[in-house]
């Protein structure tokens, strides 16, 4: 029980409700944004009407942007042939800052997972096989999680893609760049030692 | 570098801000919430509407409420006599919480501080003294942290009070209930040791 107005009760419940935030941390924050409503309440109340009423979905990609199809999909400069897909919008993220990858994307919106009940029909699978069917697709890139639902899915889409006359590749796995190996976990270093290279 | 639109941009680095987000948790924060605009983000975006037209600071206590003087000031079942002095409003909704206290509060807004250049002026000290001065008050509890800038404040408040005619009392330090000597740290036990008591 939060012994305060219902305002701020109501403020806290949601807060508690964003990943990485709990009832304590949530009331730490709202306790710091009352204090000042001015430079960060009022401020934060405005970014979120805004983002409410110009974000939306891409409907080619799947990307969060102001417009739609989103400024990466209608970028000139960006490779058509190759769409790399991902789990969710923070991956594509996550990609896009390395400039060097200059392609498409694809934004799955999940892996398939018989534990949480998640089937290709709740994933954007659809319009992969529609954007792999172009005549302009040459490669799609598969930057799927290295887990048991992430390489289901691999398999799942490389079978659905077979026919689509495109080549199908995936991530490399293996140690990562600075990683030492002390610090990694055994998986990691199986995978990395079972595709090992020539030098 | 966050690579999306402005909007999003500044939605996370608002909510970067926040007490226990940094930029990573942040982004999380705001994916999250984009995924549902409808059952998160819009709720939130209208409890903080809510809040910032509603919620005032107390000009009797400094507690924040829809209503000024708040309505811990106005209960008329709340014992008028006795005063508990805390740092802010957290530590006032945490002794609130614990309902067989049924004094007044009053917050004072930090504590005094050289390293952190907080003096007296910065504190709501002349509100404690008018209302210590008042016929009702009978004692003021001091429930200040037990740190060498909360036991500044203490003494100080100690010190100004003094010609008030109200007795002035400290909560008690010592082990927590269900608390594990084990896990204590040796101010904890040196403090409980040096305060022990007949049983």
């Amino acid at each position: 029980m939060v012994p305060a107005s219902d305002e701020i009760r109501n403020l806290e419940y949601l807060f508690a409700r964003l990943p990485g935030l709990g009832p304590k941390s949530a009331r730490r924050a709202v306790l710091y944004m009352l204090k000042r409503p001015e430079v960060l309440m009022l401020p934060l109340r405005d970014a979120l009407t805004d983002t409410l009423s110009r974000i939306q979905v891409c409907t080619i990609c799947g990307n969060l942007d102001t417009a739609d199809p989103c400024s990466l999909c209608m970028d000139k400069k960006r490779d058509k042939g190759i769409i790399c897909v991902v789990e969710n919008v923070a991956d594509l993220w996550a990609l896009q800052r390395i400039e060097t990858y200059k392609g498409q994307f694809h934004v799955l919106g999940g892996v398939l997972s018989a534990l949480d009940g998640q089937g290709p029909e709740s994933l954007r699978v659809d319009g992969l096989v529609k954007r792999a069917l172009d005549q302009l697709t040459v490669e799609i890139v598969l930057a799927l999680p290295l887990t048991v639902d992430g390489q289901t899915t691999v398999y799942y889409l490389k079978d659905l893609l077979e026919n689509c006359n495109v080549s199908i590749t995936q991530l490399a796995h293996g140690v990562p760049v600075g990683g030492d190996l002390d610090y990694l976990d055994d998986g990691t270093i199986t995978t990395a030692l079972n595709t090992r290279r020539p030098i």
